[in-house]
């Protein structure tokens, strides 16, 4: 009889952390089910990365839709701008968006419960990140235990288990682990902005450029 | 100058509990935001009754979307059958919706932050209920102190309370509750069914039935 591998959600957004994260589920043996969110985003354009990346795994690639009527966030609200070369280790840019990891992961262990998924996989990292709250380690670690005190799965003994892998990595740690784990860089995409070619500017663009820089690499996606 | 008054969010489902609760908020001297959901539901006519009684209450009314491609309920898949009559103190029955309290209380968190609201009113309660995990006192203690760890707003001190006003108090207490701060109660709808009246056999509609009993009131929405 062969044994039916143990299964996890990763959140997949289409940028770099989030593919290492689900190249780091497969590594470690899970049947990994690849979970992507439309939620008005400016850089939309991420989800067909999301998409490729999936396939490119092998994986099972599944899509929700949420609004946020309420915006706040220079990354749904086109009246509002995103910062360039913001100084985004001081202070929580405009670009932080109200709870989304929180909903993201909500979403997550919705999804996990229905599969029976044991893992929900999040790329969040505290090191080289833009200060948002919701990808610390420490609201990872409570918000899992909320979710095992109020999903049926939790109550029923079968624990939900949030992996962070990344979590307190630097930028250039992390690409060097995506070489180890022949992460399809190629694919990923991380500009706020979803326009043909990166910007370059955006905190985002300007994390990951430092960090190939810092790992001595070529970023293959440029 | 007029103190401006203290916000809250309300999670209106449209249902008796959630308006017991919006009324709850506005007698604590809240200024009341209230939030309703789509998300494929089968009594999707809930919302006609939730914006009623926002209108009612005088209080703003939001209403975001989201699906859960996923379904796993027979809430919202059409395909699977409501109990009728089920036994609905023993087990958790299939209208349980994965983590859908868990993802309500997500986005109402955003919405709060978005607002500078301090508190998120929610109708939960784990007396006469469907056995619901996420409507537990420990599973909500535990998410309050994960949104406050994991948004701007709380690491910035600005800490926000989940209140659950009906959390451990029976039906019939409810109801005379609702009685006592004015509910309209005839505008709420609680049948899992969407139809012209209430089916009278579905486990809401059961539990509604007993608590007017119990608490020797005729149901005015009936």
């Amino acid at each position: 009889m062969i044994k039916s591998k143990k299964k996890a959600v990763v959140l997949l957004s289409g940028g770099l952390d989030s593919a290492v994260a689900l190249y780091a589920a497969k590594a470690m043996g899970y049947k990994v089910h690849c979970l992507s969110f439309e939620y008005g985003q400016r850089h939309e354009k991420e989800l067909r990365s999301a998409k490729k990346i999936a396939r490119c795994s092998s994986s099972p690639w599944m899509l929700a839709r949420f609004s946020l009527p309420w915006k706040g966030s220079s990354l749904i609200d086109k009246n509002m701008q995103v910062p360039a070369k913001g100084d985004f280790l001081k202070s929580i840019p405009t670009t932080y968006v109200p709870g989304r990891n929180i909903i993201f992961l909500s979403f997550a262990a919705s999804f996990a419960e229905r599969i029976n998924a044991e893992a929900v996989f999040i790329g969040a990292n505290e090191i080289d990140f833009s200060g948002y709250p919701d990808c610390r380690q420490g609201f990872l670690k409570t918000f899992q235990t909320a979710l095992n005190q109020g999903t049926k799965q939790g109550v029923e003994g079968k624990k939900i288990k949030i992996c962070y892998p990344l979590v307190k990595k630097n930028k250039a740690q992390i690409i060097k682990m995506a070489k180890r784990l022949k992460v399809p860089l190629e694919l990923t995409w991380s500009c706020y902005h979803g326009k043909a070619k990166p910007c370059g500017i955006c905190d985002s663009c300007r994390l990951r450029e430092l960090g190939f820089k810092a790992a001595k690499m070529k970023d293959p996606a440029l």
